[in-house]
């Protein structure tokens, strides 16, 4: 049995994860960071939610087929095991390795999504959390906060709706309810970035977050 | 948020489950029970796990695929993600209208192939176990009792080995023993029966026990 607590606690690499609803950005802006981070020399593993692993991937499709149903709590056990591989796998590795790890997504979004989304009840959802990743946890989130409505409309006009995305926009307004509740709880890892901001404001803003950050953690 | 509380305290169904490592005789002692039950004209849900429902069959693909590598935990948390489904689906909408559902393996399971097999702690299993089903239970658990290399020379005779199939006698081993403590932890429920005898010794032996339990609760 691998020991999280251990692996977290030795681990020289940082893990930093993005978060929030399609629509916010998060996927210009963590392809800005990987290259900010990867001027300065480090190795960057750059991975997702759900997925990060073959395994991972095969149940991302099962979690995002339009045609599968299946009960919130079911859903919401897929996803833990699809980080639990995807931490076994990738992230703990690869923070082992010294590398930093840069995922779209990762454990608020369950809070999110399973949680404010379908009504999981938070303790279900922390009994999981500790069940699956001990004491470990991101060194940085950044949650790119963003209105139902504004993400929806970004996101149809680009492609065709998964099993979440064809959710109302009231589903998607409890989400961001469950992920600005998360970041209230953990204001010490988690920044809120206004993604409802011109892109380029927004890259400024995340650019100082993520400059203040590298100096305190990673380097000079 | 379905409350399987109330679920399970209203079912007027009987939930029977059949427990075992491969070569047990399970399949054959479980067609005879149908019988048995239709022929006092009971309506038989006969399902399995992992599998049961059209998700949970995409599950056991992936659980039983030998490609397919994944850690212990994660094996876990799918065999969960489809025992949630399984209930919601098949197990307690089955027990609500009266059905008697009889299942090829269930919770014990993950306690004799997870935990005795595997090495993920009871005590986590234990959390997954009220997570998923709350104080919902089986009514009558047949744990067919065989060592292991009895069941795996049987299973050989048969097909090509699965992920499971494919572990040393010794695994099956460390099962046996996983199953051997459930039983004696759970001794009102489960009934333990000695798959190693003839056949005709082990029906006679199910039959009684049946009969027995069919008098106390399903009628005359």
């Amino acid at each position: 049995m691998p020991i999280l607590l251990e692996s977290s606690m030795v681990q020289p690499g940082k893990f930093i994860t993005f978060e929030g609803i399609d629509g916010a950005g998060k996927s210009t802006h963590l392809a800005w960071l990987t290259k900010f981070l990867q001027n300065r020399g480090l190795t960057v593993v750059v991975t997702r939610e759900p997925g990060g692993t073959v395994l991972g991937e095969r149940l991302r499709e099962l979690l995002l087929d339009q045609r599968q149903t299946m009960h919130a709590e079911t859903e919401t056990l897929l996803m833990f095991a699809a980080r639990r591989e995807h931490l076994d796998k990738v992230i703990l590795p690869a923070l082992a390795r010294g590398d930093w790890v840069v995922s779209d997504r990762y454990m608020d979004a369950s809070f999110a999504y399973q949680g404010a989304g379908r009504g999981v009840p938070l303790r279900k959802l922390a009994l999981l959390e500790e069940w699956v990743q001990g004491i470990f946890s991101p060194d940085l989130t950044l949650y790119f906060d963003l209105p139902a409505e504004i993400g929806k409309a970004r996101v149809q006009s680009i492609k065709t709706a998964d099993r979440f995305e064809v959710e109302s926009d009231q589903f998607f307004e409890h989400v961001r309810r469950g992920y600005l509740q998360r970041a209230q709880q953990f204001q010490q890892r988690i920044s809120v970035i206004d993604a409802s901001l011109p892109i380029e404001q927004v890259k400024q803003n995340l650019m100082e977050l993520i400059e203040a950050f590298y100096r305190q953690h990673g380097g000079q």
